[in-house]
């Protein structure tokens, strides 16, 4: 019973049907019928126009996007622990050309504007310093916390009064959607965020992620970027297949709140030892090294996060006989 | 009835078949079962040990393989068309930080070792001018000409000499197999080729590329490039699915002996339009402005390629009936 | 006698009593009282308002002027046998981040809007090939051929009709003033010129060059990326003395008309062994082996061309006997 | 009397004279008689075979050496607050292709194997984490601190155990040779350092620094990254000449005595105002705004540096006189 990583869950039965379907002849790259929906799909589901893409991963999304907006000698303000400074290995750095990320703290690895810009008012103007070009936030938050709308707003406010570009890491933005019961407009582009790294393959995808640009003249750069990056796959159509199935009749969603209500009954569980609120679908807990074993003796599979944590993640398909076995565990302990 | 490229056919049913099989939980990025049988897959087909990744293009498959080999200071001799220099958006200079492209002239796209030694002895050993640090061939080349194993050979010794990295691009690698009747290791390690780029999309494949590396001293590199180049998908098993689907009952070299014998059929119709010889599934014509419409109104899709010339490539999945009403209306011409 | 190079002369001696004048404390970096004066007597020259640089080479100003001009996946449109390509050992690609040069030929090392045109017309606008972002220039080029400000403009003109930023690598501008008898401003700026590199180390400076942006909003990008590429000194004054100093009583100009009115009558002498015609401070000319053999048995030093060819190159402090000596040694050939 | 920083003084007389003794004609870039005299006058004074270059900016020396070192993908370890990564704009980031700077705190600047240990402890060795290749120290810290022979020695060991290159940021490594006693050898390449950006500018050059490989297979890398980076100067004889003059007679040692004894006047007269012990040649103490404004009013120029402190730097040549007027006005606050 496995409580590791939505990352590791079965693509959903829709997916791999659109891809069977797609299997014809088409255009190659991106001049297929499917690619070419993306852009009105995502501005339906957007309530404005944006330009969507697919990319494969999340990691190729955030570093399309990020380097569309800060030049090389540039820099990227972002929480010390966002997934862009932690487990990408370099790879901003690699697509920008080598801006500088400027770390900033912050419990549950969200970020406050105080923050943001406290660390931007240390930072001497002069040619010595690496000035930010853009912020670049997480939601939900590498801890599963989410940003509200207003949180967001404020976060893009501030952005644009001091010309950074606005980016949000969406690995498990449909979860935040799912919590927060938010529209996408609302957490995205009308409170100021350029671009999105929206995430499906942790929700149920098999390999494609969008990435939807707000800022549509980002488009130019970012399509030869991913060319260039060796991202452009050849039969695109079978990755805007995945994309418009997720989106048919809201399995993004359902998807997403079947993850997060599970991660919930693991909270309600854990209570006390809860190191950060569950708002979306992983949960951190406080286990003893001998706690921690007697749950993988019963079969549990999860992270340690550090001495005395653990991380605990559900995924859309997470069977619920098991997540409640794993609850009732949690309570024995 | 289109005969524009073999990177726009379909996928072979085994390939969605694997990838639907494998639609259940399992490790994330390449630690799954599948992604780990790859090194044992491709080491029995080339006779050798190898190291053997996924990659979702060639493009990300070439520049990997030679940003392993070459400083971003150094410089790879190619021939002047090769897909590295003119097709690539500047991937090579990405991947590597700015090495240059040294670039070679040869009819049909191949390199001989006369021409790659003349361009080598031109270059000044100071620190002014950029020192190659590999070689960069591709078969099937551009143009749809075989490199033979000797011809190979000949060229990699010329590299180890010099101390040149030997990469292979191999986007129709199963095409120039098809069309030698050489084994895959003489085609390459017995040959000095150090890397690889084992093309699988253009050949029925749906996303999944090969990078072998026969130089295993590369892998470490290499896979630390691939991920902070975003190409490390999540979910891999979906990926390794399709290879070893491939090569299982050799569909790889059914698939492309039946490009390659499609190619055949227009060749013979095409006769002394001929541009280059043909070796493996495409084919280059001479055909004016006039007759080209001709063909369009027959609803026969191709490119142009430049003024009086055409291009015209096979698929694994070629119907046969097309091919022979295409070779009947150029006979007709 | 050396005919090496104009590189390997020696200082003017006002550089070096101006650079002595200037040893006292004052501000780092560029916050000097001299460093502050080089907008006003550069723009005072060139009629017009402009920021302007000091930097230790040429390379470094090339290179800095296009970085801010063309972005990592864009491309440079030059002569292949352009500094910027031959010589600087990959330093276009390191600053641009991995831009690529787009090489174009012409005789004697000049473009031709007609060649330009060409080779722009070559490249699909799709995203698979590098788009160029910038032209660049030599004036004098490489083989000693200088451009008038006709021809530039007509340059300057194609490069702004479509969206190019246009570069001229000026290491010997001021030969090319010289010679033309043309004003600065009419070579450069009027002739739609943004960025000159104006050399002054091979005219009798010591170590500094001069970046001249016509276009003052690459002006932030430019000193970003100075700073950034190690070239902002921490004692700025010394090399804003040397070239406050040329400027004064029009040194550098008094400079290239000695270089080349000394290379004028080598080429009077050279006749019709010439391969280029003598318009700056180079001579190109044939020569077998034996008469070069027979020169340096002289004693006279300059590099062979290639077979059959050699390279003289004068100087600002060019003794006269030795010319004249050289001249009538090549006449007696 | 400005105590501002050691960049802004004069060059030594000795540096200005050896400049115009080597105005004369000679070979261009390093190949004239000086700049090959640079091996062995740097080999003597360290006591072993070493290979030593002129660069004109510390973060140039700084970074060709990390480059050298250190893979694209890879991290360098340095302390937080480490010029490197404070004051260098992104260089070593740019150097490298994009490497990550591994931050790591410790008081003064300094580092400790312990918490080297623990930084590189916390990093997994999976491929989504950058992977440290170099360790990077500064001697004499950012905040004047200095390490001793034993203390570089121990993190030169830890560095080789871990197969991490060891490069030492000498920007006042002459002041760290006068404060410590220790010779140069025992300060670098005896306690495992591998190059060394040895610091002329702050202490009497004019621009020259020197980069010393103690890790002579580094050398050709560097060389050409030199080049590449457009840091190799057509003359470089003024280059060499500055460096041999200021190793003449030891001027680069008494220079370095004498602002560490002028800064020593200061800390005495700080007494418990001292934010770090006085190793070398700068003084952080604390200040009110009142009493700064005070010092200001008595004509003394000094950075603030944050809220309620202060930096003053002196020089090579600082006034006595001067010294003694600013410690009598700080004993008088």
């Amino acid at each position: 019973m496995r409580f590791f990583s939505d990352n590791a869950a079965a693509a959903h039965p829709a997916v791999l049907e659109a891809m069977a379907a797609a299997n014809a002849l088409d255009t190659a790259y991106d001049g297929d019928a499917l690619s070419r929906k993306l852009d009105g799909a995502f501005s339906d589901l957007f309530e404005t126009e944006v330009t969507a893409l697919w990319v494969t991963t999340g990691t190729a999304a955030n570093c399309l996007a990020l380097a569309a907006m800060v030049p090389a000698y540039g820099g990227i303000l972002c929480h010390r622990e966002a997934h862009i400074n932690v487990d990408e290995a370099g790879a901003p750095e690699f697509f920008t050309g080598g801006a500088k990320l400027l770390l900033i703290d912050g419990p549950g690895a969200k970020l406050s504007v105080e923050a943001v810009a406290e660390a931007r008012g240390r930072i001497r103007a002069d040619v010595h310093q690496v000035q930010p070009s853009a912020l670049s936030i997480t939601n939900a938050s590498e801890y599963g916390l989410v940003y509200t709308p207003d949180e967001t707003a404020a976060l893009g406010e501030f952005a644009h009064t001091h010309r950074l570009g606005f980016h949000l890491d969406g690995a498990r933005f449909a979860n935040a959607v799912a919590s927060t019961g938010a529209s996408p407009a609302d957490l995205t582009w009308r409170a100021g965020v350029d671009a999105l790294s929206f995430g499906f393959v942790k929700n149920g995808g098999l390999s494609a992620e969008a990435l939807i640009l707000f800022d549509r003249e980002l488009a130019d750069n970012v399509l030869r970027r991913r060319k260039r990056a060796g991202h452009l796959l050849s039969k695109g159509r079978y990755m805007a297949a995945q994309l418009l199935a997720m989106l048919e009749d809201d399995i993004w969603l359902d998807n997403a709140r079947a993850a997060n209500a599970a991660a919930t009954r693991l909270a309600q569980a854990a209570g006390d030892r809860l190191v950060h609120p569950v708002e979306a679908n992983e949960v951190f807990l406080r286990l003893t090294p001998e706690e921690a074993a007697t749950l993988r003796d019963e079969e549990f599979d999860f992270y340690d996060w550090g001495v005395g944590e653990a991380r605990m993640v559900t995924s859309w398909d997470q069977d619920l006989a098991a997540v409640d076995r794993l609850a009732a565990a949690i309570r024995q302990l």
